[in-house]
């Protein structure tokens, strides 16, 4: 056992030749120059699939929102801010893709205008903001014609989590689906840890509580594992 | 020139034995667990200011809103999230308070109800935020009967600094206002830099471009030569 673990970590990369692009972080929706909606993804758990997926050899793409992490060795990173802007950024990138995996926070909608000067109080009606939808960037990959042959989505849940993994699964045409619970303060948004549910059309499997980097290497296993034939 | 200038710089602590109370950074509201409202905030001012004051001999109390920069040595620093909380700390703060100097970008208007659950699309009708004015802090404390003697705001403004940091200073009723220019990408929100303008009832003083540090530096001398007698 002790052989196999040690010829485990001392294997040649298994991601050698694949192209992965992996989304990472929050989008920031502009209000106004100043003002902006977001949420609290701090980009670690794609960060840390990033920096996992470099060291398995893989070529890595990491489109990031606004996150305050250092770009991992090895990966060549995009930053952008809106889901907009995440979402050009994901289709220029896959020429040549051969995994997509969406661990961004993608804000769902985006207010209607957004506008070039700062508003004030008593000369814009600031009781309500009007909100667009967003495009949905992982759907959209995974019905593109130049969809990679596998693509991953996370879904940040409170409460549960197989269920709208499972229905996630089929509205998105993904191919997996990592679910979290982000109502628990110990592990997902902002935490070094994590503890996941990888979720396909044929099983459902936990993982964790663990590290981001554990868990990084955990879905990227899953992944080399996942039958695409069906 | 040279003997005056080392002078200065080894003189005795000009703020021993006052209490300022610092505001700073962003607020966040949040719309659901995941989701929230806030502004481009730094807090990299409010932070220099804490640290020079505290420099010059003060008792520094820093009251910051979710930012990634380390507390300067020998500052009391109370982390909160939104608006309210940090009005909570603010007038806590009070019973032992010279001077009060709101840096922080509070967000004018929070959600009216924040979901306990994560708003789900479908579930939940998304394509609005209705918003519910905030406290606003500094005009607050300025009509507090616990007033401190000085109170200074921030402005951070697109367009017309003079104009808007004159109707501040007479609506919050401070006997300050810095003002500076947030839609320029050289200074001001996320960078080290910063140009102000600093506007009493008597005077308007443009200060920068500089470091944050030398800018904080500006504000707290011209804060010990306000006139607040007037």
């Amino acid at each position: 056992e002790l052989v196999q673990l040690t010829a485990s970590q001392f294997q040649t990369p298994q991601l050698k030749g694949k192209h992965l692009v992996i989304t990472a972080g929050p989008t920031r929706e502009a209000i106004d120059p100043v003002r902006y909606l977001s949420n609290h993804s701090s980009g670690k758990m794609g960060f840390a699939l990033a920096e996992q997926a470099a060291r398995m050899g893989a070529s890595v793409t990491l489109i990031s929102g606004p996150v305050t992490l250092p770009t991992p060795a090895g990966v060549t990173r995009i930053d952008v801010t809106s889901a907009q802007q995440m979402l050009q950024a994901a289709e220029q990138s896959l020429t040549r893709c051969d995994a997509f995996i969406a661990t961004a926070a993608v804000a769902d909608y985006r207010p209607s205008e957004s506008a070039a000067q700062k508003l004030k109080k008593g000369e814009a009606d600031l009781s309500r903001i009007e909100l667009t939808e967003n495009p949905d960037i992982v759907a959209t990959i995974a019905r593109h014609s130049m969809r990679p042959s596998r693509v991953i989505a996370f879904a940040a849940e409170t409460q549960d989590l197989e269920a709208y993994a499972q229905r996630k699964l089929d509205k998105k045409q993904v191919d997996a689906v990592v679910a979290n619970d982000v109502s628990r303060t110990d592990i997902g948004f902002g935490s070094d840890q994590n503890e996941v549910l990888w979720v396909t059309r044929d099983q459902s499997q936990p993982f964790g509580p663990d590290t981001k980097s554990a868990v990084a290497t955990f879905i990227l296993e899953q992944l080399m594992t996942l039958d695409t034939s069906a």
